[in-house]
């Protein structure tokens, strides 16, 4: 494992922890905030721009009482100033209602500015959990 | 839109036509022919490496008889050798047993390498249509 490569994977491991505490202002740290920043949540549309990437995350945070999140399978690839992780997040959550359990696929894209590793992009897709495979 | 903007979306475009025409030596042409690429398809597990990648689409493609491809919303972003596309896919399959009408948001991204751009990482999301939308 490289330098950058640890560089990179501590972002991403940042990225979850404002997820798991639901902190929208972690979540400032790890972004590139411009107007061009990519993200997908499980099922959902594109949302490009980080004011609306930010506000995605407000209401998702303002939505959940708890949050907890395992992150496994961690890949991580840098070519130049651009770095990808694929990962696999067992997210928890618990709402008002009652919580939900749900494992997702991720694919986090990085850009080295200014020294520091930014997100620009997250692509997170719903993955059939072993359980509900085997009733297909 | 750069020269180097067209020629990343020649490849994507590429990508959808090897798909559209279910052949699996097109996409030879498109990927990076490496052991760490990644493909996600919809609802589905990451898989890595070329033999597994392909192997996987040589599995959908025997298992569909058509398949019709309408790809929009493409946003490109290049940084050094690196490219990745956001798009999103409307893909209709044809089956011996029926067919299926599907919404799909693509995070593709590409490396440039001896000058031409090659894929490195398909992941394509499962969204929900406007129609089912309403319905929740």
């Amino acid at each position: 494992v490289t330098e950058a490569e640890q560089a990179v994977c501590e972002v991403n491991r940042r990225f979850y922890e404002a997820l798991a505490a639901l902190d929208v202002e972690q979540m400032d740290a790890v972004w590139l905030q411009e107007d061009w920043v990519e993200c997908v949540h499980p099922g959902r549309e594109l949302l490009t721009g980080w004011l609306e990437v930010r506000k995605s995350w407000e209401g998702i945070f303002a939505n959940t009482r708890r949050m907890q999140v395992e992150v496994s399978s961690v890949l991580v690839r840098i070519e130049g100033t651009v770095a990808w992780i694929a990962c696999t997040e067992r997210v928890t959550s618990l709402f008002e209602s009652g919580f939900d359990e749900a494992l997702v696929q991720a694919t986090n894209v990085f850009l080295l500015r200014d020294g520091v590793w930014k997100m620009v992009a997250h692509h997170a897709s719903p993955l059939l959990g072993p359980s509900r495979a085997v009733l297909q």
